[in-house]
């Protein structure tokens, strides 16, 4: 009976970190679309996103259903509760490339990014991208030490993220108000992308250790 | 056994209801700072958000403590993890308006609001306000047709929204990019808040009817 319910919470965590290969994807393709007004791209980011709901409502189904029959004891029911909250942060990742996905459509066939934040916005891109990889290795791993060093690449973010706030605000800024509507709403993209990957590693860590680390 | 663990949801769903309490509080308590540059107040909700982070931590505990100790029957057990996804709206309620608070402390001692915008966000304050009140109230009754009405009201939140850009792309916005931004992020704010009551609307609609009303 145990074993049966460990082989199917290990196939949960396979289905969570699949989750969050596809989420992966559906980023790295909504900042190259937005970054080169590719529409067709777009437009797939915004397709798909009904498939990472629905991986996600699955995935959820199955750990409730798994909860109900298997009436887990108090360490395994609090890894399929943390189970249910990482998939709910990963399937808002999601939300929030297909947000930048829209608004890359929204503006084409002009490119929404101005020239002189493609680099910032490239830059996030790539951060958001590495951190979701690394919250997906450690959802895998259980590595909390891996978990811990998300923080750094937390920090990165948060940099870039002033970045783009200093350029809009630059006296030299000569996009005019929308652009800067545009910018400041990609920029909360990428930051909420990034903190829900952190917040994934923070419940990996205390799921692990009984402990948080956030208070450090 | 039966009596008592309906006794310790009803517990539960009742403190889920005092969180939501809270929570108007905040959000009422930060509307007004940011519309009258209140220090004090903005102050206040700042230093409370962490009490409402403290009441949702022990709803949680306690509910997953139920889920353990009693081994509910599906329907019930479905309850319970309806009450973990609650609570996490009701605390990024919690947390939209620590920010709006904070963006007021920021600007201290202006205004961060220009008088073309009053209105509006007083507006997108008041009807935030409301959809609380009300998602509250649907935690507290399981009504289901004030579930569903929960969306009209959320329409009134996005047509405020409309109105706010507008105002920001009107070719008489005089304020700079710096309110501009301000405001951007304030609208999202108290979409958000909305979008997250909206969706405990629609946890209690699922979780008495089994069905889903959003798609049609």
């Amino acid at each position: 009976m145990r074993d049966l319910f460990h082989e199917e919470l290990e196939q949960i965590n396979l289905n969570l970190v699949a989750l969050g290969e596809q989420i992966k994807v559906a980023l790295d393709s909504a900042t190259h679309a937005l970054l080169t007004a590719d529409l067709a791209l777009a437009e797939k980011v915004i397709a798909d996103d009904s498939l990472v709901d629905n991986t996600q409502h699955q995935l959820d189904a199955q750990t409730i259903d798994l909860m109900a029959r298997q009436q887990p004891v108090a360490s395994d029911l609090r890894a399929l509760v943390t189970s249910l909250r990482m998939s709910a942060d990963l399937e808002r990742m999601g939300d929030m490339a297909h947000h930048i996905a829209k608004l890359a459509r929204m503006r084409y066939p002009a490119t929404a990014v101005p020239p002189e934040l493609l680099l910032t916005i490239q830059e996030m891109g790539r951060v958001a991208s590495k951190i979701c990889e690394k919250a997906t290795g450690i959802i895998k791993s259980r590595d909390t030490e891996a978990a811990k060093s998300l923080e750094k690449d937390d920090d990165e973010m948060d940099i870039l993220h002033r970045k783009l706030f200093a350029t809009l605000l630059d006296e030299k800024w000569a996009h005019g108000i929308e652009t800067a509507i545009d910018m400041t709403l990609i920029g909360r993209y990428y930051e909420r992308f990034a903190d829900h990957a952190v917040s994934i590693s923070r419940r990996v860590y205390y799921l692990v250790t009984g402990q948080y680390y956030s208070e450090e």
